[in-house]
């Protein structure tokens, strides 16, 4: 039934690469099947104007797209000279999911600047960019332990964090869509988890007709499985 | 235990004033408590170039709040040069909510754009703003059907929607949070339902802990009850 | 003669009701007839840097409309991402009329941000914006004087400011131009004065044909008479 | 008494030097006393857009002064991204002040661009950029007039327009003022009128004590002398 | 002497990866050492407005750097809301460049955008872009050629180019500069060839002291010799 | 065979008038035949926060052109929101150039902001204004010598810098080009020395065929001899 053959319980092929590039502190290339995703972490020592002086850090994030990431080519942000109501609502979704990874307090007062640049698109780039940003920052936090110079002791590292989208496609619950089904879907559910199991964010947004409450928990089913599995992967890429 | 002595289950008084400024086609104030915004419906003829030549309609929405709406004085967003990434996420979710209200082919080749200004807030703005917006909606519906120069037949109108917030507040799940609530909330979601019954969005953030399945259940059994009361008034104040 | 059936020297119903929305320092809505405009004024200690160290303080002035306070909608500034020539040269206009009212000295180190936003407009929007703003202007300078930490021991209001519109209309000079008037009118002229009966700004432009010295003198007549209106209006809303 | 030593009376010396420059159909450059102003008139044929199919023309002015034209630099408005205030309400004016002497409909659907940018300023730039302008559109029309394509019959020229700043000085009455006197004046006043004697704009601004109606009136007086001598010698400039 | 031990004429190991991303009709990973740079070439039917009508084509390029390209976090271009200087010109570089290659009346009304998006930088990143860049174009060439609907004939590539830097580097001219080199350099220069030897752009700026005709010459005949090299790797990719 | 009936190796008529405007540190009008650029020097106390505390000044460049300086009008960069691409570049090269010509050690934390603006444009606007700017720059430096407060002992001018434009217009080396030169040239070189015969700054750009390296060198060959002219003039404007 999905173009791609996948069961609806399926998810795409997953790869998470660490050490992607070589200047960043964290730096992942994150791949949901075609959609790949360069996620790194920048170290700062000193926090924002608005947390100075309250003894804890700051983890915020930047989500960018290059203009030839999607089929066909977008006007590149810079140029335009603003960046899109889509990419704001998206870094402040990815900024919001990976503060529930940390403990502020822990961080003391040093930021971590995440940067997601989808580099090519197929559906899922913000689940996807979450759940490797989420491994960008860990390495970052090892980089800020291992410096002394940082005065970080206990590990701020709260839990993991990963996301995942679910839908409504063809009346059924499917997880992972890729961006044929995206686009057809009467549903869209992006779903950000702890790796204890709790919800950070679900944003369940009705394309088409609305949705019932059963459709609702049956996307919530799909959407905790498939976020296991991400955890594990993040578990052996941080351990690989 | 809320600062408002309501009960968990108990929305603010809410009040839906209609014809409140002259000029618009529809155009309500809507009060959730002390939050009080203006949603204004302007009718224009045409569409947006993406949808020329469709034989459809457009539905689309802007949100803004006065400087000093809240308790401490913002910059206005047109002295700054632009709308922050707070504005453009609430006026893409008012847009699309009533979007899923209107059926776009029976609105023909016409526009229709939704301001939503705060003159005072309190929490739940973007809630009060869909709720008393899709009422400002009817009225420009109505409108366009009555001049025949438009060429509309059907009634557009597909179904309300309405919108509430819930959240998690000390521990418990809480309906329509005010202001005080809201800034100490662990969780706090808006949730947009049509008359019918269907789930149009649900936005559920963790803010401090993450939350479990057992209180987003919670949580959406008050939304539901809420919404049901708000399309009750909505309908009073369209017989009225 | 004139389109509303008020004699050329009748202005039209002026309201001032103070506290109107409940945050702000100062909080006040004026109407000129159909025209409704939201002043507030909001403290805030510490003045802009040019005026650091300096021992006096600073009153500044921002207006704006909402997209559907006028009979066709106009793009709202903030997402067009500037404030035009027009807002520009009324906020301006109304800043030096406020900053004639107060004793900068007396205030000390402190700044009051004037809001004026049009919710409904006909004309006489920067006229209404300035009568009504000095009601909220001292309301937020009592707020000042009884809150002893501002250190601000003398009343630093100096003498009330309003200000009115005149115009040559139909070969005649008329008071308090409403729109129908004003899109009409040969000449346009807006008069602020002080409660003593001094000019603080005279602003009078053709449109069509120039006016004669006599025409000025005529309007100006008007103007004095239309502005003793107001300040009594003004002392009456500051003693109810 | 003033400082330049001139009688209340009397006005700077005035220079209009035509064909400034070899590109614009009309270029001029304009000096009173030490402040210098280039001001060109540029032809394009067509309109703006919503001026198209009414059979009529347009004039528009833009203003602009070097960064170093005053005895501090100020930063460049290109490089700061926008125009401020203070530009906008100027170019405003000069714009008014220029379409008040030209014929809309023997212009026909031709448009000029008036451009003044100051290379020297010392107060009153704003109405030596009117004097100036209004040469150059002279000669901008007379270049429409001689080029057949363009379709003007009959010269779309009604009346020059000139303009002079008056000002309270120490407490008495000055005609065009320097910049050392503006920056004390506790008065401001711009005027702009018709060679024919009508009165095209008064602006006049109390900076610190409000003015009298006997003030104003002793102002308007040395106006009315001082633009009669400009028309003057604006004659004489498209003479020779 | 260079800090990477390679001889003064020795280029870094240079890579091409072609279809590197799978929208684009032409997509290069080009790789000089660490340098990174994602080129794309994105085909459109149509050109820009000042072109429409005379029967030719164009090619224009855009260029970037992710955040974290860099060993400090330089802030996105986007979020800043400008593409800077350095920015600007060096994407104008890369246009000119490319349009060297093709002959614009055999591509026909079509347009070809470049995208450089530097994913790691270290020196060189705008001469790996013209040459990996160039390699892309070839590729969306001949995309065009193959789909009849295009209506291009005849190849419109008339010459592959290629660009290199060199430079001063104590004292002695080395070719194609790492960061290390380019940091300290005396002299940088970038020079830009057709493949049949010509030059298309020498751009060389002293950094501390001005150099002689001498050196001009030596870093010219550096540069002669590493574009041999890197025409005859872009054939080798083209083939392969 | 030039358009002017000038040699290939004969310059325009260059003059360097000094003390043009009266409030800048340094004011020069440069003319290269009918281009004519205003350069201004102004000294401001203390430089950029990037240099802060490091016992060295600073020197930067911005560069403009009136709107009807060209044959047609150009939109005002400042109503336009932006400057350009080209007047970035412009601006950033003349900068660099005049920071060879300064001893930044010397010259202290003071700061020296260079203006040009074109108020007339026939061609070599870039190389007008370092060849005049330069001189202003003098001018600039003996103010701040004379001025003890400014704590400069020593002549911070290390050598004078000078610029003029090559290129190859039908197939012939020729010096300075005007603008009909320039719209038809294959290739535009422009060419940047000091008084002491280095390169500060090479920039050849073909932009029709490539050129040959014989070419380049009869280019050279004409820039050295016409910016040994230009130090010639610097020189002896200087001492009158």
């Amino acid at each position: 039934m999905r173009p791609s053959g996948r069961r609806v319980d399926q998810m795409r092929t997953v790869r998470i690469t660490r050490n992607y590039t070589k200047h960043a502190e964290g730096s992942v290339l994150v791949e949901f099947g075609d959609t790949k995703v360069i996620c790194t972490a920048s170290v700062t020592r000193g926090v924002p104007r608005f947390l100075k002086g309250q003894g804890q850090g700051w983890v915020t994030a930047e989500y960018g797209m290059l203009p030839r990431a999607t089929s066909t080519r977008n006007d590149r942000e810079a140029a335009r000279g603003k960046q899109g109501g889509r990419t704001l609502e998206i870094q402040r979704l990815i900024g919001r999911a990976l503060r529930a990874a940390v403990d502020m307090k822990k961080l003391g007062e040093n930021t971590i600047n995440i940067d997601c640049d989808v580099i090519q698109a197929d559906g899922g780039t913000r689940t996807a960019s979450i759940t490797g940003a989420c491994v960008a920052l860990v390495d970052a936090l090892n980089f800020i332990r291992q410096d002394k110079s940082f005065g970080v002791k206990h590990d701020p590292l709260k839990q993991m964090v990963a996301a995942v989208s679910v839908g409504i496609y063809k009346d059924k619950a499917v997880l992972d869509l890729d961006y044929d089904e995206d686009s057809a879907a009467e549903t869209d559910m992006n779903v950000i988890m702890t790796s204890n199991g709790g919800f950070v964010e679900v944003q369940g947004t009705a394309e088409g007709e609305s949705y019932s409450r059963a459709q609702l928990n049956e996307m919530l089913e799909l959407a905790e499985q498939g976020i296991k599995e991400l955890c594990t992967l993040q578990r052996a890429a941080l351990a690989g």
